[in-house]
Formats: C-alpha cells, structure tokens, sequence
C-alpha cells in the first residue's frame, strides 16, 4: 500500500534526458516573445481565466457558455424550484424591512429627499438578480459612500439652495460611477480595487463610521442647523455654536431607541438563531417612533420627522443627468471616488460570504453586475448602490439560496412603494439616527487596530492615516493619503531588495540565512548571497551597493583567517524578474570583481530572469555558461573544485 | 592541501544544538520591533553605512574621520605631490579648451548672455574640488538641463523681451537645484535618482539630443527668427517658415566645421592616444571660426557671431535672486526638474567612470557636492551645473588623478575672463552650433534601442516614451511619461507575482518549475507551489485566485488518476515580504482549502516573514507548528508520511 505514492510519481514521470543533463540549468527553457506577451497578459488581466475548458466544445455550446458567464442569472434560474424559494422569500421579507429604515437614513445622510433612497432599493436589486455572480449579497446604498457623495457635490451645489441640481448631480454622478464600473469589468482592470488594501479599509471604515455616528448628533438632538462639513472639529463646533437648538424630547427618545438596538444585537451575538430580532428590530423601531410619533403629534413637540412621501414608483430621471461642462467635472469626481469606495466594499463582502458557503465569486463579473445597477439606476431615480455589509449578511443569515432574495425585497419594496410610502411620514428623524448610529459602531474596529499595531507597524500607520484623515479632515483626504502611503510601501518594497548571505545547515545540503539560523556555517573563500526580488532600475543602484559590501565585508572576514575571498555566488532563486538596468547592475558587479579576481557564479535562475540574461549576453559573455548551476549546492561544488586545483597548483610551482 | 577549505569550514561553525533541531524552521528568530526598525531604516537611508569601523576609534579620530567624509578634500590633500600635479595640470587644460567653447554654447542654448556659461565654469569647478567624492569628474553646464530651464523659463518669461528677469530666474531655479541636492544628500534621499531608469534616460537622453540638434539649425543657418519651442514640429516649422533668413556663408562654414569634428572624433576611435585631439578640436574650431570671422568681417557677411563680452570674473548675483510670489513657482519647477537631471547625469558619469578605476563614489556625497556648486554658483553669477558625460570623460582619457585637475580648468578659465574674454567676441555662432551638433550626435544610441528591444519589449517602450515625448511634446512630457511606465510597471510586477508548480528533477532531491524544467516530476496527491515575492494588499486577491486555480487544475490531474489532492504545499523561499492583507489572504485560503480537506503545508518562510506569521498567529493557530517545514524535500516526506498512515488506517478499516 505505501508503494501506491512511489508509482504514482513514476507515471507522473515525463520524458526525462540524461541524468546530468537534468541537473544544469534549463538556458534553453526560452518562450518565443508572444507566448510569453500572452501569458503576461492573460495573468495580468485574466488571473481566473474564466474562458478555461471552452475550447474543445462546439461553437453553439461555446456561446452559450459565454452568454451563461455574462448573464449568471441563466446559470442559476433553470434549476431554480420551490425549495429554494422558500429560503429565498423569507430572505428577501427580511432584508426589504431593513431596506425601509436604512434607505431613508443613507438618504437622509446624503441630504437627499428620503424617498429617493426607497426607489433606490427597487430598481437595482432587480438588476443585480440577473448579472450578480453572488448568491449572498444584498443590494442598496451604503452610509460611507453616501456621505462621500454628499461631501464632494456639496462643495460645489448647497442642497438647501438648489436642491434640484444637487439631485441631479447624484443622479449623474451614478451615472459615470456605472460607466466606470462597467468599464472595469469589461477591461478586467479589477486591479484597481486591490490598491485598496485592508488596512486602507479598516481605517477608512473605522473613520467614516465615527464621522457619521457624529453626524447623527444632528437627528438626535433634533437640531436643524448643521455644518455640511464632515470633520470632527467642524461638527463638534457646530453642535456647540447652535447649542440652543437642542431638543431633549428628541435625545431621550434617540437613547431608548439606540438602547433597544444594541441589546437586539447583543441577543444576537448571544443566540445567533435570534437573527431576524436584530435583523427586523430597524424596522420596529421605525414602526413604534412613527406611531409614538403620530399619537403625540412630535413634529410639534420637539421630536422632528421624515415628512410628506409621494406615492409611486421610481420616475425616470434620465433627462435630468447633467452633463454641463460646469458641473460635470464635480459629477465625475463624485462618480469616480465613491464608484472605487462602492466596489471596494461590494466585492469584499460578496467574497467573505462567498467564502464561508465555500462558492467563487468573480470581481470582474461583479462590477459589471454593479455597474448596470448603477447605470440603469441613474435613469430611474436611484442614486450609487452596492452590496452593503449590513443587509447582504442579514441577507446570508435569513437563509437566501439565490439572487432571488433581491427580487423578492424589490417587490415587497414596490407595494411599500404603492401603497404604503405615507405611513412612514411620521417616521421620526431621531429614530432613523439611532438606526445610523448603531449600525456604524460595529465598523469602529479597535481590535483590528490593536492586532495592526501588534503584527505590522507599517500597516497600522496606513491605517491610522486613513482613519485620521477621514476624522480631522475629508473622506477623500484620508482615502488617498492612505493609498498613497500603501503604494509607497510597495515601492520601498522594491527599491530595497532583500539581501541574505547563506551557510551551510549542519550537516545537510541545505541552505540558509545566516541571521535567521544564527547556527548556519559560513564557508571559506566562498561568499553566497540569495537575493531578494525583483531586479529593477529602482533598486539597482542600492543592490550594487549592497553586494559591494557584502563582498568588503567577507574579505576582511576571510583576511582575518589569511585568506582571499575568492568566489562569489549568487542565488537567484527567489528573483521573478530583472530588467534591462538591472543586468547593466550585474555586468557592473562582474566589473569590479573581476579585478578583485573574485568570480561570480550563479545558481538556480528562474524562468524569466534565464530568458534575460540568456538574451542579453549576460550569461554567455560575462559569467560563462560554466559558471551557471542548478543548485547552490553544486555551484559551492565546483567553487571548491577551482580551489583546491589553484592550491595544488601553488603547491606545485612552490615544489 | 585539497582539505585546507574543509578545516576552514569546521573553524567558520559556530553553536549548534541537535541536528534535528537545526533542521527545522527557526520560529524564535524575531528581532525586536526596534532592531527591526533601525535595520530597515539603515537599510532604506544607509545602504553604503558610511560610517561603519568607527565605533571602535576614539572620539576626536572620529569626528576627524566624520569632517573627512564632508569634506573629501581633505582625504586627498595631504597626501597630494608634483608627481599627481603633473597629471592633473594636462588634464585640466584640456577640459578648460573645451570649457570655454561649450560653455557659451549651453549659454547659448538656454538663451542666456554667453559669459554666463564661463562664469558657469569658474567657481563651480573650485567647490566640487573641495566637496566632491569623484577623482574623474569635470564639472560644468550641461546641454540636456539648459534646454530644460530654458522651455520651463520660457514658458513665464520671453527672454527677448524681459533678458534680466529671465536671467534672474535662472539664478533662482539654480538656487532652489542647490537646496534640492543638498536636501536629498542630506536626508540620503539619493533613492529618487534610482527612479530613472537606464532606459528613460537612454530614451531622454536620445530625445534631447535630437531636439538639440535640430535647434542647432538656426545657428546653422545662421537664422534670426524661431520657435521657443522645443518639439520636432514646431522646428520644422518654423525653419521653413523663415527660410527667407537662410544664410549660405554661415551653413556652409557649418558643415566644415562639423566635418573636421566628425573627423576628430573619428580619429579617437581609431587611435585612442590621440583623444587630445579631439578633446581640443572645438576649442580649435572657436579659434579659426573666430580668426576667420574676423578677417573677412563674418558679421557683416552672412556669418552671425556672438558679440561682445566683458572682462573680469563673475560679479555677485545673490541680490538678484527673485523670491516673489509670482515667480517663485517657475523657478522652483524650473530648479526642481533639472537639478533630478543633472544629479542622474552627474552621479551615472562619475560612477561610470569611477568602476572603471575599481574606485568607490558616494552617492549622497555627490549630492552634497552638486548641492553647494549649485548655491554657492547662483550667488556669483553661475547657472545650473552638474558633472556633463563629455568633459569627464576627456578629464579621465586626459589621465586626471584628483579633483585638482577642476581647479587648473577654473584657473584657466579665470585668466580667461581676467584677460581674453574680449577676443571670443568674433565666434561665430555656426561654430557653437557646430560643436554642440557633433557633440549630441553620440547621444542618440540606436544600438542601445535595439538592445534593448531584443531584450525586453517593455523596457523599450518606456525608453521609446521618453524618447517620442521629447521629441514630439516637451522634455518634461517625455521623462514624466517615461518615470511614470516605469513606476507602473514596477506596481504592475507586485500585482502579479509569478507563481510556479515546483516537481523534482529526476533522481534527486531537487524542486524546480515544472514549465522551466519540463522533466521535473510532479507528485501525486501533494501539489507544491512556489509563491513569488511580495504578498501584498496588490496582489492578494490575485494570489487567492490564482491559488486557488492552480488547486483546481491539479485536482481534475488527480482525479484522471482517479486520486485526491490532499495536500499543498507552498514554498515560501522566495517571499521576502508580507502584510497584513496578505496574512489574510493565507488565512483564507485555509479556510477554503480545509473545507476541501486539502491541508496547507509551509516550506522555509524567511526571517521577515516567518516574524510575521508568527505574530499574526498564522503559523500557530491557522496550519499549526507541525506543517512548517524548513525544506520542500522534508515537507513532502510529511506529507506522503500522512499520506500511508490514512491508507494503512483505510486499509485495516476495509479488511
């Protein structure tokens, strides 16, 4: 039985040359220049090559298969039955009552009229059902991004002075978002969002969160004045400048209502099987504030409401986008910060779901599914939406099985939509705070910064940044400082290359850094560096450098025993790619070794980097072919081999 | 005799404990968070660690050792004598003969009064003798850079309208060069040099050359009118639109002068003695220009010439630097770009010439060095310097031993201005055009660009971007363009790391990239995948995917063999980094894979990494202690090891 393994291998086997043969150095291991452009950028831009095992299907078949990849709602639907719409339909009650509150609420966030964020949770549900790839996420608009939109159109439009323009400019604003993520999916440059790290976004989150919890002091102290500022200090003064506005009516209901939620989710923390309390415990309390607020007329009485709702479904507003040069700027802007903020948020909460239930989701897929909600959204009344955190995870507890939960939520938001949009007049604004303010503590995630600073300074640094940023100055600001410094990392990274010098483990073949194995030997007129990847123009200069004195530094090791260094090998195991300075770099080292009489030898280039230095000459006019090996086990070898025949020829001459 | 390396290595061993202990990954190697911190800083800031071996000297020697390191000079000095003086004499006349020519035509070429570019060549030369860490360099004005301030001054100043507000902008930018260089010396920012790659600058170098040289048509053509701007277009254009200007005498005397410099040039090659031909051949040219000029009253007839200069060394000029609001931003745009240029052209030259002597230049030294040339020159009357390729390499080919031979230039050049500035007062201006035409000929590299496209297309596009945007835009558009591809590649190879199946190579314990080696045997049921370097918030999700791919792929393998993977195996030797959304990343696919029941094994993480993980809790609670291996051969024997026990145990079960 334990044989089994061994003959396994022996049927891997492929064809295999002479055994010496086997153990140099593949030179020839070359790919002609369009494989390798090909397969450059099919990594590049289609990392899960999703077209895999078409080919040998007939064309029809191969058709369809591509129709299936762009409309995922045909994979799904001709199986679709009964069973799984039970699940679905109890999903889809329960998100469509956490749609109603929070609709309102981001609404009200971005100083839009309240019923715009109900039509925004009827239209694109429906669309994301047919292209979404997810079968977890739950579509509608997101508190940060709609504080984000609000900050940037109010720098240029006042929603109390125009509040028609300012409409229209989130109207088109969707508009160039969907564009935008549309163009992504198509290109396939969902790369973009992975510039988005996760320290960028806990940051982010945690920040934007607390500015909005701040924004909410506004509804619950029932004030009506307010900065359209977002930073900490600016909403704190404000607070205190209109301190006569105050309303304690309103504050001691916030509190009941805040209190009444909290201890939902803690219920739920406790019997993760009592979800639906906290998952419908928004709407109750927008149910109890409105009648509370009806039987004692609040609007009079210090407790001030949402107001008038028209009935009926979404109106078109596709002649309302503006694309007048004046304006259109701003729109883009808006369209394209909180399009990347949406997507960010969207793909990472359909993957994590997607994880548990152990399904694929695909990015590329879904932000063309986000981008025709966002597009189609932007002509009938809706403004940015995603897949919220929030909803799509109560949406994955309630039990949906399909995208099916989203259509069911449009309809029962639909016949609110009819019917019942009125009721929710009296909707008294603090209520909705408390909603906001609940929802956004949960983002504020100090053991995530805690275990940040413990693991990676770094990555705690980008995340305070962000957070910072976000709290003392705008979303915008802290966003891209913290991109900015993850990037700089990125190319620190590159610009200082790591470098090891190598011994030997006692007694084996291996191979190591002799800091990490403080136990590794050294070998004797032999230094072997492994370097780090990759080899570019940005770390040319300091790899040159490096290894200059690495190599100073072995000779006055090796003078101290009355020996030469002699020999200086190179493991280039761990470097993916060398570019043209980078060569010139290593033909510079040889250079200066080369006086010295210290040669350089090579072990284990990789693919890419043998096609270079192969094609540059470097390998067979500098080093020598001879002086490239498999392993650095055999490059230490024939180091020695050389030794000992130059020693044993001193020893003659000296005879 | 054959066993002196072997002793050796038995004296290099140091502590070892048990050889099974050695054998395994050494998870306690953690520096910490401050050793940590000082090694990555040391390394980013001083990866030359100028000041090593000091720690051992007493205080006084090493502040003596610390002012030796500001002031090279005085590392020289002492030990100077008549024999280097010899030396150093010839080569400084030669560079002051080629001085005085290109010195008024740069001065020409940036449209500044002609006695500027000596000025430029006499206090420049004498601080780079005390400051400078280069035996070879020769220091004066650059064409590159003075076409550069010029187009960037142009574009706020007409030189022809306001000539003492351009030249006092010029002074300023020089000012604002000084502080830059000096700055990044200090700081040991030398990093942001490494951003230009060898083939932007190929590619600008190229350009810039061509651009030149076409600007040199009307001097060639002895013309009055013409564009201030630099691209081919406008040129063309405006040669031909002012052809009525076109002076035979002076294109005629032109091309014989670019003839016999061509020649000289020519006779270099052929033989390399008599390079002080060619290194006197301009000067030559300003005299019989000069001669001939004046004989048959050039100006009068056809034959421009550059027109009075006056006596005497340069005047001070640091009332005349211009800090107001409104020009300020120019000059510090102005200072900014072209000092990066000179300091790449500065520190590439010196270094170039410094390997071929085995000597060591400092980089942030030179920097240094620039710096106060640049400050100290826009006080006294002095433009933009730097170290220009031609001069140093004539300094060096003249046999230059110290930075003496700048100061016997810069006394050269003051007799000059002291006495026979007067007399350059007949050089035609076709016998500058001439000098610089011949002198930006060799600039254009054709070799190079086809190097260059043989080796790596990409290179060759970010190279042919510089070179395009030169020449068709502006300098500034070109090497913008051109720094840019560059940094997006170098993001763009972060993003996709190369991931590689590893097998054995037959008949040893050796594991290579199956597609490099297409006789590596792959393993049954164990999947072993080599995993490129960094794992960053960039490419995680990529990582993921792709992972996941490669998982898939050798599950339908297995399966064709009606078999299961039950194990892979990530070898982590090459990753030198980690961050947090990498961490992640690895916890995720943990989790995807554990659902499959595959189990992740870890192959010899590096120090920096394993830190890491080990922080993190990855190691610890995510795949536990027992699955890290120090080699992929001991992580495979585990695995197969489990591998028979489940058989043996699914053996017993059956029977």
């Amino acid at each position: 039985m334990g044989s089994a393994a061994g003959d396994g291998d022996r049927q891997y086997a492929m064809h295999h040359g002479s055994a010496a043969a086997d153990q140099r150095v593949n030179l020839a291991a070359r790919r002609p220049f369009v494989e390798a452009l090909r397969s450059g950028l099919a990594e590049t831009f289609f990392p899960d090559d999703p077209f895999r095992g078409f080919g040998a299907l007939p064309p029809a078949k191969r058709a369809w298969g591509a129709l299936k990849y762009f409309v995922p709602a045909l994979e799904w639907a001709p199986q679709y039955g009964l069973g799984k719409f039970k699940y679905d339909l109890l999903a889809g009650i329960t998100i469509a009552s956490l749609a109603i509150p929070q609709g309102i609420s981001y609404a009200r966030l971005a100083n839009l009229p309240p019923i715009i964020g109900l039509y925004s949770s009827f239209v694109p549900p429906l669309l994301y059902a047919v292209f979404g790839s997810s079968n977890n996420l739950a579509v509608g608009t997101v508190a940060a991004a709609s504080l984000m939109l609000a900050s940037i159109v109010e720098d240029e439009v006042n929603p109390d002075d125009n509040p028609e323009l300012y409409l229209r400019l989130f109207y088109t604003s969707a508009f160039f978002t969907g564009i935008f993520q549309t163009a992504l999916g198509v290109f396939r440059l969902g790369l973009i969002v992975d510039f988005l790290s996760r320290s960028t976004i806990t940051g982010f989150m945690g920040g934007t969160a607390m500015i909005i919890i701040m924004q909410q002091l506004k509804g619950m102290l029932g004030m009506k004045h307010f900065t359209p500022k977002t930073d900490v200090i600016s909403v704190v003064g404000s607070i205190f400048r209109y301190r006569h506005e105050w309303k304690w009516q309103s504050a001691i209901l916030g509190i009941c209502f805040v209190l009444f939620l909290l201890s939902s989710k803690h219920l739920r923390k406790k019997m993760p099987n009592l979800f639906w309390v906290s998952a419908i415990a928004p709407f109750m309390v927008v149910i109890i504030g409105g009648v509370f607020a009806f039987l004692v007329k609040g609007d009079e009485h210090g407790i001030p409401i949402v107001g008038d709702l028209k009935k009926g479904l979404n109106p078109l507003s596709i002649s309302q986008l503006t694309f007048e040069a004046k304006h259109v700027e701003i729109a883009v802007k808006a369209g394209l910060m909180s399009g990347i903020l949406a997507l960010a948020e969207g793909i990472a909460v359909g993957r994590s779901l997607a994880m548990i239930k152990n399904e694929q989701i695909d990015g590329n897929k879904e932000m063309i599914a986000f981008g025709m909600m966002n597009i189609i959204g932007s002509f009938t009344s809706c403004y940015l939406t995603t897949g919220p955190f929030s909803k799509s995870a109560v949406n994955f507890h309630a039990g949906c099985k399909t995208p099916m939960s989203n259509v069911v939520m449009s309809v029962c938001i639909m016949l609110v939509l009819l019917f019942l949009a009125p009721l929710f007049k009296y909707t008294p604004l603090v209520a909705l705070s408390s909603i906001i303010v609940v929802a956004m503590i949960g983002l504020i995630k100090v053991k995530e910064f805690i275990h940040l600073y413990k693991i990676d300074k770094f990555d705690f640094c980008i995340c305070m940044v962000a957070f910072l940023g976000v709290v003392f100055f705008t979303m915008v600001i802290g966003l891209s400082a913290s991109v900015g410094l993850s990037v700089l990392r990125t190319l620190l990274y590159v610009a200082r290359p790591a470098t090891c010098k190598l011994g030997s483990i006692a007694g084996t073949e291996i191979f190591r850094d002799v800091k990490q194995y403080p136990y590794a030997k050294s070998f004797l007129n032999i230094l072997v560096l492994q370097l780090g990847s990759p080899i570019y123009f940005i770390n040319a200069g300091y790899l040159r450098e490096r290894i200059l004195r690495w190599v100073e530094d072995e000779e006055n090791i090796c003078k101290v025993h009355g020996q030469d260094l002699q020999h200086l090998i190179l493991d280039l195991g761990g470097v993916t790619s060398i570019d043209n300075t980078g060569i010139g770099m290593l033909v510079e080292i040889h250079k200066s070794l080369d006086r010295k009489g210290i040669r350089i030898v090579l072990a284990n280039p990789r693919l890419q980097v043998t096609e270079k230095l192969v094609l540059s000459g470097y390998i067979k006019d500098t080093v020598g072919e001879e002086s490239v090996f498999l392993t650095v086990k055999d490059a230490i070898a024939s180091c020695r081999y050389a030794l000992q025949t130059s020693r044993s020829k001193e020893g003659e001459s000296e005879v």
